[in-house]
C-alpha cells in the first residue's frame, strides 16, 4: 500500500472483475477480462481485485483467475489482487503470484455460517494456516494478506452488528496474523457517521496503519457519501466497481457497488489525486457494454459528462470553481 | 424557519411540486398535486415548495399554483413556499398568502441573460421592489423572503463561476432586501470541497443566519456527499424532490434533484431528526406512479428496503448499529 500511493491521494480499487463478474449471468471470455483489466490500468488504475480462487463448480466466472492474474502481473506498476475464500484458495492465489490476497470474514457469525458454514474461530483458524504458509514464502515472494472484515455495518440476517464485536474481530484476525484489515459493508447498510465511528473504534484498537481500506455499497444511495466520511477521515484506499458492477443489489435498479467513475469524478473535483484520467476510464465502459450486453451499467458522470471547465486534481489543486 | 425546526436536526424541504412538475410532459391534474402535498406533510415533511407563480403560457404546469397554495395553506404546521421569477409572479405569490417566496437569481450573469434575459443589476432592481412590496405589508402577512443563487456552483455556459462573485451577488442581494441567500447547484457540478468552501465564504461575508439552506443535484451522483459535506457543516435545509423528479436531468437515466427519500434515510441513519416517517413518505411515491405513470421515478432506499433493525432518529440516536 505503500509504493502505488507515490503522487496520490486515494487509492482507487477497482474489484469489478471479481465482485462484479461473479453475478453475472454471462461468463465473461478470459481475453477480455484481461483486455478490461489493461484498459483501466492504462487509465491510471493502480490495484485491481482481478478475480477470486474459488472452486469453478462453485463460480464458473472464476474459473480463468489464475489466467487473468499472469496476465495482469505483466502491467508495470499494477498491484494484483485477488480475493480467497480459504486455505486452499491461498495456495492457489500464492502459485498464480498475486501481490494481495484478501479473505472475506463476516462480522455477523449467522452470515459467516450461512454462507461458507464457518464459525469464526473456523476463520480464524484458516487465516492462521495462510498466514503461516506466508511466512514460510521467502521475503520478496510474500503477498500482503488483508482479511476483509463483511457486514460490518450490519446484516441482513442479524440486523446491526455491534461495533464492539467488529472491533474484537480486527483485534483477532490481526493477531492471527493478517497484515491489514478492511472494512466492507456488504449489504449497503451504513451511514456515514457509523463509517465515522466504526473507522475510528478499529483505529483506536488496532492503530491507523492496519486498516486503511473500506468497501461500500450505494445500495440505499449512500455510497459515495459514506467515501467522503470515509476520505476524510483519512482511509486512503476506496473500493469500487466500473459501471457499479456487481455488489449484490438488493433489486433491480438499484445499484450494489461504488461506480468507480463517479467516485473518481468525486475526489478529481475535490481536488484528490487518483492519478486516474476521468476520460480514459470512461472509455473502459465500452468493454463492459460489448461484453456484458443484458448487464445494467451505472454511473451518472458517464452520463452527463464532465463539467464544462472541469479541471482534475492533478492539473489544479482548487477544487473546480473555487478560484 | 425557526418554528417549524421545533424537535428536528435538519429540515427537509420538499421542492417536488415545483422543480419536478416544472418539467413533465403531462400536467398533474390540481386534485392530484394537492393530495401528494397533503400526504408528504402527513408523513412529517415540514416545508414544501408546492408551485411557481410564472406565466401560464409559459409553464401550462404551473398554472394552478394559486389553489395548490389555497389547499396548502390548511394544512397546519406546513410552511408553503412558492418560487417567483420577478415581481410579477411575486405579487401573485403574496396574494396567494405563501408563507416564503424563493426568487432564483443566477450567479452566473450569461446563464441569466439567456434564462431571464436580465443582468444582476436588473434582478437586483427586481428584488428591491419585491422587498419593498413585502415591507408594506402588516407583518402578519409578510412572507419569507429568500434568493436562490443558482448556478452558484458551476454554470454550463460560462464554466467556473468564481467564489467571489457568489459572495459579492449574496451580499447585493441581501442588502436589496432578501432575509436570506441559497446556495443552488444547478448544474450538479457542485463537490463536496466546493459545496463547504462555499458555504463558509458566504458565511464569512454576511454571517451564517442568513444561509441555511441548500439545493443540490444529483447529476454526477454527489448529491447526498454534497448534502453531508452541507450538513455536517451545519446547513440546516436542505431541498430535495420525491423520486428525485426534475432538477434538469442531462441525460435519461441521470437523474437531478437529491433523492428526498434517501435523503431521508441518510440523516435518520446517521441520527439526525427530520420529523419524517420514511414509510409513510416511500408510500407517497404511489401517487406520482399513477398520476405520471411515463416519469422514471429514482430512489435507491425504496426499492432496496429499510435495513433489518433500522431505527429511525427520533428512537435511537445511535446512528443505527453504532450501538
Amino acid at each position: 500500500m505503500t509504493a502505488n500511493m507515490e503522487h496520490i491521494d486515494v487509492l482507487v480499487s477497482e474489484v469489478g472483475p471479481r465482485d462484479g463478474l461473479q453475478m453475472t449471468k454471462r461468463v465473461m471470455a478470459t481475453a477480455a477480462k484481461q483486455a478490461w483489466i489493461s484498459a483501466e490500468a492504462a487509465a491510471g488504475v493502480r490495484e485491481i481485485e482481478v478475480g477470486s480462487f474459488v472452486p469453478a463448480t462453485v463460480l464458473p466466472q472464476m474459473a480463468d483467475t489464475a489466467e487473468v492474474v499472469a496476465h495482469a502481473l505483466r502491467i508495470e506498476g499494477l498491484t494484483v489482487a485477488a480475493l480467497v475464500p480459504n486455505y486452499v484458495g491461498a495456495e492457489r492465489a500464492i502459485a498464480a503470484g498475486v501481490h494481495k490476497i484478501t479473505i472475506p470474514v463476516s462480522a455477523s457469525e449467522t452470515h459467516s455460517l450461512r454462507n461458507v458454514n464457518r464459525t469464526h474461530e473456523q476463520m480464524l483458524r484458516e487465516v492462521r494456516r495462510i498466514a503461516e504458509r506466508i511466512r514460510a514464502l521467502p521475503p520478496h515472494r510474500r503477498p500482503g494478506f488483508e482479511a476483509g472484515l463483511s457486514t460490518a455495518f450490519g446484516c441482513t440476517l442479524e440486523g446491526p452488528v455491534p461495533q464492539d464485536r467488529v472491533v474484537a474481530l480486527a483485534e483477532a484476525l490481526l493477531e492471527a496474523g493478517c497484515d491489514e484489515v478492511g472494512l466492507s459493508d456488504t449489504t449497503g447498510y451504513a451511514n456515514p457517521r457509523q463509517v465515522r465511528s466504526l473507522t475510528l473504534a478499529v483505529w483506536r484498537a488496532v492503530g491507523q496503519s492496519k486498516l486503511s481500506g473500506i468497501h461500500l455499497h450505494n445500495t440505499r444511495g449512500l455510497g459515495l457519501a459514506n467515501v467522503l466520511a470515509a476520505v476524510d477521515l483519512g482511509l486512503t484506499t476506496v473500493d469500487a466497481s466500473l459501471g457499479g458492477l456487481g455488489g449484490c443489489p438488493f433489486a433491480p435498479g438499484a445499484s450494489g457497488n461504488v461506480v468507480t467513475e463517479d467516485l473518481v469524478f468525486m475526489l478529481e473535483s475535490m481536488g484528490l489525486r487518483t492519478g486516474i484520467d476521468l476520460d480514459a476510464l470512461c472509455r473502459v465502459r465500452e468493454i463492459l457494454k460489448q461484453e456484458l450486453p443484458d448487464e445494467p451499467l451505472y454511473g451518472m458522470t458517464p452520463q452527463a459528462g464532465l463539467p464544462k471547465g472541469f479541471s482534475p486534481a492533478a492539473l489544479a489543486q482548487t477544487g473546480g470553481s473555487e478560484a
